[in-house]
């Protein structure tokens, strides 16, 4: 079973409750909309050909200084100094030209300067590794490329994002959630295409067998052009662009042509590449004893929700538009994983199908969202290398509409005649044979294809027997005549057959939470001023803990307050830990700011204590009884941390802050 | 690395919270102890002794009469009719003696008749895969065995069933969580002992090929001549009986010799069978392109918390005891899967690794459990074929302490000087050599095994650099003399060197699922006691949907009352449908009965409602203001419906009970 899918940038947005609502465009705005990228600074092409103007400038005065030498006699000297002080001057020109451009291309993106962007991404990487929030898998065996560990804190927020997604997609748009095996036969991943042609192309070093992604190859090789060669002219300068822009769509042979053309080798040892071959990208297995029947890890989750269409289906009551939704791990045997959680080889995909009638694609709720604006990046402005825009819901669906039918489908003016397989396994019989394991024979009978069906009817009219393999049984048996009747049946059709529409919204749970975490990533210093200190500014929503409990100085009635605070937390369900370490309370606030914790309770008294905000470092005194209550408010988002501030008092004793 | 690790047939048990170790209690009982059957029917051994008397008996008079009919001359006609008379009464007493066997073997077990158990387990699987809770995977495609797709009320019991266990065990025993990936290198699988001894002993049918578990062919011979073949003599019944009991430490040998001696063939066609042959239950892989690195789906998820070791013990302030969890994918390519989702192919384990100090296992929170009584099967009871016993922990605990010390460790009476390897990479030099992979080709030398080290040591020293192949990277590099000093530092060690202890609770999150299908299903009359209609009493906890909202009859008004209801609940967190369909609120109760949904709001007014309770089957009558809050108060579990049955009139309508 296939279905046709159409692929979004943008993911369907639900109406649900305004406050979720609020948090989740909070939350896709933070992980994804602000790292699209604006476009390139306009002026690099003028820029480009300034610098080639100068420079052809200089070549032509060093072209006539040297024809001035050359002169057959010999030039004036003062003649000779006035072109050597004109070329000097047009180097100088030149020299500032191409400064302007390395200035230009330094500052590309988002106007930091790419190398501050890597440096800031290296601090995020190295924090996040360091407090365990992910590391690489196998680490103590050397480790494997493209597979990461998420520790405990990275593993909460994973947790927290997860249990999130379910409650605002399946739970409140009443989704029929399905999870289904990684393990896949084969069969299943041939009919949907992947065995053929889940593919990327490869090339390997011709001596060390190294293998490369071709693709990765041309657009470092063009990104490298473009940001360090400053001689290249405007022209090169807007092909080498073009070829970032249309990687995607280049077919093997154009690929592997741009990549000769441009004489591209080995990153590493500038040996001479092979020619280009797909390499497919599912990892592959065998399932059973028998060495038979080959399988492969599923390559998305997708596929376990089509082959339960028709059960799916009949559950939402034979009623369309419904949706279901899996999570679970995807497998890709990446042929360079990098980017840190970026592109890996296994990760946790979500993934939504919404089947929907394509003769009619209401939806009961979009009314309250039409009005809605959203950052979208449609296809004509991808691959016009321009950018993301805000576009208004309603008007983007009545433009984004084709006017042509998605898939085909059939209507029938009147009743026709059709042939139709039929197959009636003999249950009597089968239970007296098979007894337990009748039901697994019935439903391999049910389920053979036509051609099967057609085989094992011919078989049996002429032998009377025949062996056939049961699937679920793993084994051989065999089916007698009067086990099983089949029968072309003519059968009046009066129903339209369609194939649904799919609308399918896929979210990589790693990527959004490598964005999450680089977007509430910042750096501040401490009050000392003698270093920075690493703060993740998580929404309680995501945090991998909700609270620390902090007793100011070592004392037993400083640490029975801490107990009696913490039952009031668990009893309110927020989670917490309590830090009894004797070192100073400055360098336990820096601890807990840097995995992300958004409140710290600090016990400097047996009656009240005092709430500390992580990104404001407010601090307001609260009573013991209420001091649970107080963080669930603020962490379940019933207020926010402007609105608690007003009702209880602020602290400020300088023994409480950073030190 | 490698750990000792204990298994447990029981698991830990901390104190949480009263009303969670309750729930907890009231769950494990239900899921694992009831499930262990208690011993066999004492009387069977004299059973079968008595038949085979009379059997001989039976044997001695017919042998008595065929001597007499051919006595020479003739026996008198009287004296041959008495004798056939009495063969004739002996032959009734064997009868009746056989009858009482047979009577015996059938109620084998828990005293229940086994084939209305089977019918019984048939009914449950049957409902649960007509509703979804799981189907076999892939059978559009014919299946594959041993692979379930949950869909969806059992994906929302296996999300209950997860986010207790996360919330009892990680959240309030602060453990460590971490996520690993399945896909792992044949190095960590080497070294843990998988890749040689994660195997089942298989044989083939000669002819067919199909592959059999050994063990399971000798255990279902031994239980079909028991149950079946009354002629057994009792000491061959016996001897059948001790064979099943010791199945599991039969040697490949002993397990061959049995199969040979019973002269077992293969049961589907009695060909004869292969020699014994082991094989590795391990979902074998290919990482990465190059066709060069095996790998394998993880068997257990234990390895990713024992690799990740030392990062989680500095985690926790290096020390001990502490205890990791990791909830993921299991993956074990069985040789026959069976009995649905008990022994499947892939499944979800959650497991958990108590590292303690092994000259110090107390634990702070054991006094407040040491006087509980548990159900528990110590392995001695088992081998000895006797049944579960209840036993207090604190008394188990002093018992089940064996005086042995579990690990080797090391004390040192006084400081004593050993030979370290020490491998200092310099960070310069690689990093100008490697600029953005410096840090893991920095990761993967230091993680070089002594003999990598060594060898590296002397090609430096000999030729001055060395190729070194990076995992993390993917590919080869060149290592100079000058980036990295390698030696054997002589030191003086003061500590104790010891192996933690491990604890290792284990949880087959399906297996405990089916149990809970099992125990809470049950059926009923309708009230029309025209059929039988099946119910699952899932506490609210665990069931799948916590309400239903149906509107009496299909009038606008009542419509609108349950989408005021259905806001509230949602807002409250309560997961719920509202079912519209016009059909009686009977056939309505019966549907969502057998699902298990435990609580039914019938809108029957516009100012209150009634709810019911699905098992006790009474109503109350509550305002509409108030019907999400009592519903809260059932399903968290602050209120029984008991409770809640006080506070509210009753109601009791014919209108709203099962037609």
């Amino acid at each position: 079973m296939r279905f046709r899918s159409l692929r979004f940038a943008t993911i369907s947005i639900s109406p649900a409750r305004p406050k979720t609502l609020l948090h989740l465009r909070r939350f896709l705005s933070s992980s994804i909309a602000a790292r699209i990228p604006p476009p390139m600074a306009a002026s690099e092409e003028s820029l480009r050909q300034a610098l080639a103007e100068k420079q052809s400038a200089v070549d032509a005065q060093a072209h006539a200084l040297r024809a001035l030498k050359a002169r057959p006699g010999g030039a004036a000297q003062a003649e000779i100094d006035a072109a050597v002080e004109a070329l000097k001057a047009l180097k100088v020109d030149a020299g500032a030209a191409a400064r302007r451009l390395q200035a230009a291309l330094s500052n590309n993106g988002d106007g930091a300067a790419a190398s501050s962007r890597e440096a800031f991404r290296q601090a995020v990487v190295n924090t996040l590794e360091r407090r365990l929030f992910y590391i690489p898998s196998f680490k103590i065996y050397r480790g494997v490329a493209g597979l990461y560990d998420y520790g405990p804190p990275g593993c909460a927020v994973k947790s927290n994002v997860l249990a999130f997604w379910r409650q605002h997609f399946v739970l409140e748009e009443n989704m029929l959630e399905v999870d289904c095996p990684c393990v896949t036969p084969e069969v299943v991943l041939k009919a949907s295409g992947h065995v053929e042609k889940f593919t990327d192309l490869m090339v390997k070093d011709e001596k060390t067998g190294t293998c490369y992604r071709a693709d990765h190859l041309l657009k470092d090789f063009c990104k490298e052009k473009l940001e360090k060669d400053l001689t290249l002219s405007p022209e090169k300068a807007a092909e080498l662009k073009h070829v970032i822009m249309v990687l995607d769509d280049l077919s093997a042979e154009e690929l592997g042509a741009k990549l000769k053309e441009y004489g591209i080798t080995a990153p590493d040892t500038k040996n001479p590449l092979s020619d280009l071959y797909p390499f497919n990208l599912m990892f592959q297995t065998s399932i059973g004893p028998s060495g038979l029947s080959p399988g492969y890890m599923r390559p998305e989750t997708a596929q376990g929700i089509f082959v339960n269409f028709k059960d799916l289906y009949y559950y939402n009551g034979n009623k369309l538009p419904f949706a279901a939704a899996q999570i679970g791990q995807a497998f890709r045997n990446e042929i360079s994983p990098r980017q840190g959680l970026l592109r890996v080889r296994e990760f946790t995909l979500a993934e939504i199908e919404h089947f929907v009638d394509p003769d009619d694609k209401s939806h009961p709720k979009f009314v309250d969202v039409a009005n809605l604006e959203f950052l979208m990046f449609p296809r004509e402005e991808q691959l016009a290398g321009k950018s993301a825009k805000p576009m208004i819901l309603g008007e983007a669906v009545l433009k984004e509409k084709s006017g042509v039918p998605l898939v085909a489908h059939e209507k029938f003016p009147e009743p026709r005649e059709v042939e139709k397989l039929v197959i009636v396994p003999s249950k009597k019989e089968l239970g007296l044979a098979f007894k337990g394991s009748q039901k697994m024979v019935v439903e391999a009978l049910e389920a053979m294809s036509e051609k099967e069906a057609l085989e094992m009817k011919a078989t049996l009219e002429s032998k009377g027997e025949m062996d056939f393999h049961v699937c679920t049984l793993g084994k051989t048996v065999s089916i007698m005549k009067k086990m099983v009747s089949i029968s072309m049946d003519k059968k009046k059709e009066h129903q339209r057959v369609f194939t649904p529409s799919v609308i399918e919204p896929s979210f990589g749970i790693g990527r959004i939470i490598y964005c999450l975490f680089e977007h509430s990533f910042y750096t501040r210093q401490s009050k000392a001023e003698d270093e920075q200190l690493n703060v993740f500014s998580f929404p309680p929503l995501v945090a991998p803990i909700k609270c620390t409990v902090f007793p100011l100085i070592k004392t037993q009635k400083f640490d029975d307050v801490a107990k009696i605070i913490a039952k009031s937390l668990t009893a309110a369900g927020i989670s917490h830990i309590i830090d009894i370490t004797g070192t100073s309370i400055g360098k336990r606030y820096a601890r807990t700011d840097e995995i992300g914790v958004p409140f710290a309770i600090t016990v400097d008294s047996t009656t009240s204590v005092t709430i500390r905000e992580r990104d404001s470092k407010q601090q307001i005194r609260v009573s013991i009884d209420e001091v649970a209550s107080v963080v669930k408010e603020v962490t379940d988002g019933q207020s926010t941390w402007g609105d608690v501030m007003w009702r209880y008092p602020t602290h400020s004793a300088a023994h409480t802050e950073e030190e």
